[in-house]
């Protein structure tokens, strides 16, 4: 059985999608068992519109909520009936429960999993890990993508291993290609941090370093990961997503236009709404926090109930694939041949 | 009179769209006058084809090529005949040469410009500094987006004062609102240089400063500038420039998905052809060198000759609002300031 911390609250259309998301896992995945924490009795009524295994998805009463207006670091600290601090809490004091969901406040999640939960041992920082679906059809993921706003050479060397781990355990990937995030291809691009962590990179036996890749690439499906500092990672995250979006806006505003083009509309209504549904991360699992004691999954703040069973069905694959004892044991090999 | 220097080699199409685009200016701008740089008897041929006023378009000859092959340094040293050195070394003997434009590879460009032209005095690090159209039918300019990989506090304010000047005097924006790109709006937001730069441009009178701007925002128009390392600025440049190609890409693939698809294509034809024109460089100049001695213009290397006009029109804006003589008069003035 696989037992995972669901944070109910902290959503923009919270708590109803995250039930209905850990309804939806509970009857899809057989050896799951759900904590869902959050206020009882809001959840049991919504629960009552559902029929599933009642077993396994079990309420911790939780009623106050942490929002993105509150200090993450002091929302940690205070708010110790929220139903994120209540999940930590029982991470803690119950082994059998492996991940957590939640999608609050970015910022608390992660100074609670880091403070918290802790780290693993020999992983200098845990980084934000999300995933972008590519034109290719593949996913791409961007690590870190904020985490660690400032980074050193030792720190993007574990984003890689770590990435590279997840890829493979939470998405199958052979041998997945890592690219290092830089403002050239050639090996000598980049400011002293980028140089030196080429070097690295291509001295590793154990992932396969493609080189470097330029932001404008991203969407392309060149590499499984590009491994970065939060600072410049968040810019490539955002800006990405920034774009798609306000580029989608205007091909809508322009099928919106007259008669005319709201016929063209309908008649490519459905290749439109492919691209739209490619790009829409409901579809894909949320961001990963890579090297904590414990998996972590946060999702969008404005996620609907498929996003939500997607970030479930992500930690599932993870904890299933036991992808936190392979960084373990990487780092364990690493210390031990340093 | 102003006087320009024009690279005619280095780009994907040149110098056709280069000779092209000059005869354009020199009909449009009286007052105009161009040095052309490149081989003397294949540009000949091509103004056979043009009637245009003579005594504004002379050239000079300058058979050799620098090519984004060339190491950009030694380029700049030995490639002594070709046309971007050749029309760097006019500018520095005849004073009257206020500007350069040149689509050849951006290394050399800036390398020539930075080593030779020399810096205005005060200024720490020179600049590169493109636009980007916005969705409200403005533009935002991007200062730094790559001369410089690792940036300080005093850096990112001198290209705050810069852009400044740029967006007012070449796009006569009356008070061009200053953001400061990061990873959160609020103050106490991103790294150490973030944090201070903050402070440092929140006191500042002569600029308006607007705060931290996420990359999500760029293209939505709500600042005229967006200060950041070159590093980060390269990021959001080439991740939003390859999100709306590879985007517009995927909505052609579905137009021509099949005959259904294809009428409705036809309908909506020209609206997304006019979301197209709005995203293509094209339509609008280069990216400049902000800080040089001269006026510096460097187009995208596969520029039409449309776009060649743009980056002459550009540089002639500049150079006729003596953009060079107000940022030497701001730098005089912090100096005396500090």
């Amino acid at each position: 059985m696989i037992k995972i911390a669901l944070d109910a609250l902290g959503g923009d259309n919270s708590p109803l999608v995250n039930i209905e998301g850990a309804v939806n896992a509970i009857n899809e995945i057989k050896d799951l068992e759900l904590l869902v924490f959050g206020d009882e009795k809001v959840i049991n009524e919504i629960l009552a519109n559902y029929s599933y295994d009642k077993t396994r998805l079990n309420i911790v009463h939780a009623p106050e909520e942490i929002t993105c207006n509150d200090k993450p670091t002091d929302a940690i600290r205070l708010k110790k009936e929220s139903s994120l601090v209540k999940a930590i809490d029982a991470m803690k004091q119950d082994e059998q429960i492996g991940a957590l969901v939640s999608i609050g406040s970015t910022g608390a999640v992660l100074s609670g999993a880091v403070l918290k939960l802790g780290r693993i041992s020999g992983v200098k920082r845990p980084a934000l890990c999300p995933i972008l679906p590519t034109l290719n059809g593949k996913l791409v993921a961007i690590c870190d993508s904020g985490a660690n706003a400032e980074c050193d050479e030792e720190q993007l060397v574990q984003f890689a291993i770590m990435s590279n781990l997840y890829m493979k355990k939470a998405y199958g990937i052979e041998n997945p290609k890592i690219a290092l995030l830089n403002i050239g291809t050639e090996e000598e691009k980049g400011d002293e941090l980028r140089k030196n962590v080429y070097k690295l990179l291509k001295e590793r036996t154990d992932i396969n370093f493609i080189g470097n890749m330029e932001a404008r690439e991203l969407l392309t499906g060149v590499a499984d990961v590009v491994v970065c500092d939060g600072f410049s990672g968040n810019i490539l995250l955002k800006s990405t997503e920034g774009a798609c979006l306000e580029l989608l806006g205007l091909v809508k505003k322009a099928f919106y236009k007259n008669t005319k083009t709201k016929i063209g509309a309908l008649l490519v209504k459905k290749e439109v709404k492919g691209i739209k549904n490619l790009m829409d991360y409901n579809n894909y699992g949320g961001a990963v926090l890579l090297g904590c004691k414990k998996t972590v999954v946060k999702g969008h703040g404005n996620s609907k109930a498929k996003a939500i069973y997607n970030c479930i069905k992500q930690a599932y694959d993870m904890e299933k694939n036991n992808l936190r004892s392979s960084i373990l044991e990487a780092f364990n090999q690493s210390l031990q041949n340093s």
